[in-house]
C-alpha cells in the first residue's frame, strides 16, 4: 500500500465543447479507464483552441501530474494547432516524421498527400507514436504529455495503444451503498465515519428521478481491508438510522 | 456589434466525476446554455472535493472571467464544502440564513432540522439566493460566481432562475455545413478563409461513425453579415473541389 499514486490532468482542446455544439463524451471515459488502471485523474480543464491557452494549461498541468492526456485538435484544419502547442510549451521542434508519412500513404493517393495533410505527420522529435488503428494517423507521447485524438472512437484506440506503456499504481477500489435515507438524516454519523477512517474517501451522492431523490454513499480506498472496514461501519451506521 | 463580450467559466466539482463513477451532464447543458443567451464560455475545470484545489480555481477564475459558475458540493455531507471554499475564496464569511431555514421548514420538521441540514443554510453574507425548486434548498450568487447544484434537474432549475439578473452581450450565431469531402482535401482552402474571414471562427469536426468519417464545418460569428459571406465562401470552395 505503499506504493506511489500515479497522477494525470485531462486537457480537452475544443471551441466545440465550450459552445456546447459537441457534447464531451471523452472525459467520464478516460475518467474511468484511469482508475481502472490505477492512474488518479486529479484534474481536467477544456480550452478554446487558441495557441496562449493550450500552451498555458500544458505547462501547469504536465509539471503538476504524473501524466498529462491531450484530446483534440490534431488533425489537418487550421484550427488544430495542439502539436504545435504542446511543442511550444515544452521548448520543442516539431518535424515531419517519414513513418507516419508512410502510415499516410496507406490510406492515401501519393497525388493526394497535400500541405495540409503533411501537417498530421509532424510531431515532436523523440516523441513515441500513440498508434490509431481507425484512420492511421497516430498521436504521440512526449515525456509525460500524451496526445490524442478528439474523436472519442479514436481516442478509446489510442487508450489502449498508450495505456501498457504507462507507470501505474496501486488501484482505487470502490463500493457503493443505496442509503435508502435523505443525506440530511447521515450526514452527521457519515462525517464522523469519515474521520474515523481517514485512508478510505466517503463520499454521498443523491440524483433526482421522477420526483425522489436516491443517495448512494461512496466508499473508495487502495486498501481493500480498509475499505471493508469502513462499508462495514457505514452499513451498520445506516441499519441503526433506519429503526 | 461593439458590445463588450461576456465571458464565464465553470468549475466543475466533485470526485465523482474525476473517478468516472458519475458521468459529467452539466458541462455541455451549461455551454450550450451561456451561448444561447449570450454568454461565451472560455474555460470549464473539473477538480476534486478539496478544499485547497477549490479555492485555488476559484480565485483564478473569477477574477479572469466576467462571470464563473460552479457546480456540485453544496448538500449536507462532509464533502460538501463549495460554499465555504467560495467564501474562503473571496475572504468572506458564512452564516445562516434564516430565509434559507424557513424554506427548508417547508418541506421538513423542525425536529428533523439537524446541524448537518443546517450547514446547507449557510451563504456568504451579501450573497443572493438561486432558486431551487425541486428540493428547496438554494443556490447563491456572490459578486460574479454562481454557486449551484450538481444534480443536473437542480442546476438547470437553478441556471433558469439566475440567468435572467445576468449581464449578457452579442449571441454568437453558429451555422453547420456538412463538408461531404475528407478533412484533408479542404484543410488548406478553409485556412485561407478563415485568415480572409477574422470576424468569424471557422471550424472543422470529424465523427466517426459506421467506418465512415463524417466532417461537418461549423462557422460561428456575433456578426450575422459576416457569418453569411464566410458561410457562402466556404459553400463554394467546396463545391469547386466536388467537381
Amino acid at each position: 500500500m505503499s506504493q506511489e499514486a500515479v497522477t494525470a490532468a485531462l486537457l480537452v482542446i475544443g471551441d466545440e465543447i465550450l459552445s456546447g455544439r459537441t457534447k464531451d463524451k471523452n472525459i467520464g471515459y478516460i475518467a474511468e479507464y484511469l482508475t481502472n488502471i490505477g492512474i488518479d485523474l486529479k484534474e481536467v480543464r477544456v480550452v478554446p483552441d487558441e495557441m496562449d491557452e493550450i500552451v498555458a494549461a500544458v505547462n501547469v498541468l504536465r509539471k503538476r501530474y504524473t501524466y498529462l492526456f491531450t484530446t483534440g485538435g490534431i488533425g489537418p484544419t487550421h484550427d488544430d494547432i495542439t502539436a504545435d502547442a504542446v511543442a511550444s510549451a515544452m521548448g520543442l521542434e516539431l518535424y515531419e516524421d517519414p513513418r507516419i508519412i508512410a502510415l499516410m500513404l496507406e490510406r492515401l493517393k501519393p497525388e493526394d498527400l497535400n500541405e495540409a495533410r503533411r501537417r498530421m505527420a509532424r510531431i515532436p522529435r523523440g516523441a513515441e507514436h500513440v498508434a490509431n488503428p481507425i484512420s492511421k494517423v497516430p498521436g504521440f507521447m512526449i515525456e509525460n504529455v500524451i496526445v490524442m485524438a478528439g474523436v472519442p472512437s479514436i481516442m478509446q484506440a489510442m487508450m489502449d495503444d498508450v495505456a501498457p506503456r504507462l507507470k501505474t499504481g496501486a488501484r482505487m477500489m470502490m463500493e457503493t451503498l443505496e442509503a435508502g435515507l435523505p443525506e440530511g438524516a447521515y450526514a452527521t454519523p457519515l462525517s464522523d465515519l469519515a474521520k474515523a477512517h481517514p485512508d478510505v474517501i466517503i463520499g454521498s451522492y443523491p440524483s433526482f428521478q421522477d420526483g425522489r431523490f436516491r443517495n448512494q454513499i461512496v466508499v473508495r480506498s487502495k486498501d481493500g481491508a480498509k475499505l471493508q472496514a469502513a462499508l462495514t461501519a457505514i452499513s451498520d451506521m445506516l441499519k441503526s438510522l433506519q429503526h
